[in-house]
């Protein structure tokens, strides 16, 4: 039983009569009356953060993945509504500095915070546990949606990938990182960039569009199983920081390396299909907004996702996840 | 450090820009431009409801605790959005009872799941943590604020009072109902009433509603507090179902009897303030909606709430809440 297969089977059913609620499939809903995108996460601590992780981080990092949804979606950011339950524990201070996060952020974002809930837990060590409901206009074009994809479409994603998942095996130390390198991969972790820009700008230039919060080759399958194609993407093309550059050197085999790199989460950039005739276009968008943005592959005929080397072969690829970091 | 020092101090002054934030003071948010009215509840397991409650009817009574600050705002809903934290050994079949339980009230109250997210905690026994926004659109004469009463006006409450936590009291055999008694306040407890309907109707002639969900004297004074004056309620006045009557009857004393009862949290009735003048349009609003209502007091000079036996005298009160039973 995973999260999809309950989201599918035992809540999609009650959207039946929400068309903007796109089956539960998509990063965000569309209230198409009233002209707003809203998406909702989850952030617990313990499994998305962890428990020792500064708050005023932890209070950024849920904005930040939250932005990155309607990001993706081509939304521009109003405000949202917040939800904390906290341990019976808790220290005034440590609301102070969430708080003080989260207040740097909308500074920096230009959004508001509209309402919600706070509570506490019966225990004193109940996992502090987040949840944010976010809201924006969609772009005039229409909101990008994962399933718009057509054969033969390329495929990019922005930023670079696995940054954040190498990130947080630095901060486990479980791997040797130059002092440099650890400190750019654990802000990736820790802070990750909304590529609201971007995503603004591919509006109406995108045929689909999807966060990278689970993986790239899994949201790349989201996005490739919602449009009924399967995602080919080039091992070889996939955007490399300086710092997981080196770590993929230090590794005994490149491309089990790079599998990891793709199995990773937590990168919030943004994958997204278009045309080959708008590469042009998509040149402009990056440039227009200063992110960088790579071809990786194309959709073809078929389902899953296909991880290739040089010669075109397939690489084994499992969405490794963090917890299965080795 | 309170819930609402907490909300006051350190959140309410991250809407600074939200007008319709109303400081956090209110039930609901209200979006103007997206015409949209929008509320957060939080519900965790062993704070806002028991561990073995059935899933269907906490569903119930998440969606039903929501649409209760819909309905003091006057404000049709929608839809929402859905939160939830499962503990890690939870099996199948009792998301798919909290879905049912979803279900049958989005048919009574027409309303549509539109998005959420799902996820576990690290832990077997981490405590189901629910969150849910909604949103509907306000009445065309504007959302019913907290803050409009003014000096003189009428206090109303609908339905009856304390039932909800006499219901726990029994569920928690902590006094000898009779069967049928039982049966009703525990219904009262498990699944509340949201007064859609009242609060429509109230649109226009309240001068202020809350929501009667930390119990009637602490939402008396949050609403006394917002509109800058003081609650004086008659004890005498405070509507009660056979069963509270019984209840308070078999009490040794009668006015502490009735002092509990107010205190009592998870009504989820309607209080509101009314001029005098607006008495007989009340009484149309009540049998139009066919919801009882009750005029208890008034809105006085000062602060605070004045709760009062028959010959004007003030009942010590405490909001003494769930856990305090005895």
């Amino acid at each position: 039983m995973s999260e999809f297969d309950i989201i599918r089977d035992i809540f999609a059913p009650l959207t039946a009569s929400a068309p903007g609620a796109f089956d539960l499939i998509d990063d965000a809903a569309l209230l198409e009356q009233q002209n707003l995108v809203v998406t909702k996460d989850l952030m617990v601590a313990g499994v998305h953060f962890l428990p020792k992780d500064p708050l005023d981080l932890v209070a950024q990092k849920l904005i930040r993945a939250n932005l990155s949804d309607l990001a993706a979606k081509g939304a521009k950011p109003i405000g949202y509504f917040l939800g904390c339950v906290w341990p019976k524990a808790v220290a005034r201070d440590s609301i102070v500095q969430f708080a003080r996060g989260l207040g740097e952020d909308q500074g920096r974002y230009k959004i508001s915070l509209y309402g919600g809930d706070t509570t506490m837990h019966s225990t004193k060590t109940g996992p502090l546990t987040l949840s944010a409901t976010f809201f924006g206009t969609p772009p005039r074009q229409g909101m990008t949606s994962r399933s718009g994809a057509s054969l033969g479409d390329d495929l990019y994603v922005s930023g670079t990938i696995g940054d954040a998942g190498l990130g947080l095996a630095a901060l486990r130390k479980e791997f040797k990182f130059t002092t440099v390198d650890k400190a750019s991969l654990s802000g990736r972790y820790h802070l990750p960039e909304p590529r609201l820009s971007l995503g603004a700008a591919l509006a109406g230039l995108a045929t689909a569009a999807i966060d990278v919060s689970d993986g790239l080759i899994a949201d790349a399958g989201h996005l490739a199983h919602a449009s009924g194609l399967r995602a080919e993407i080039e091992a070889v093309a996939i955007p490399r920081s300086a710092g997981a550059a080196s770590w993929v050197a230090a590794q005994d085999h490149r491309w089990r390396a790079l599998a990891k790199l793709v199995g990773f989460g937590d990168d919030y950039e943004i994958l997204f299909a278009a045309p080959p005739s708008m590469r042009r276009s998509i040149t402009v968008a990056s440039k227009a907004s200063r992110t960088e943005v790579s071809r990786i592959g194309t959709l073809s005929r078929g389902d899953g996702v296909l991880f290739l080397d040089e010669a075109g072969n397939p690489i084994p690829v499992e969405n490794v996840g963090y917890d299965h970091f080795s």
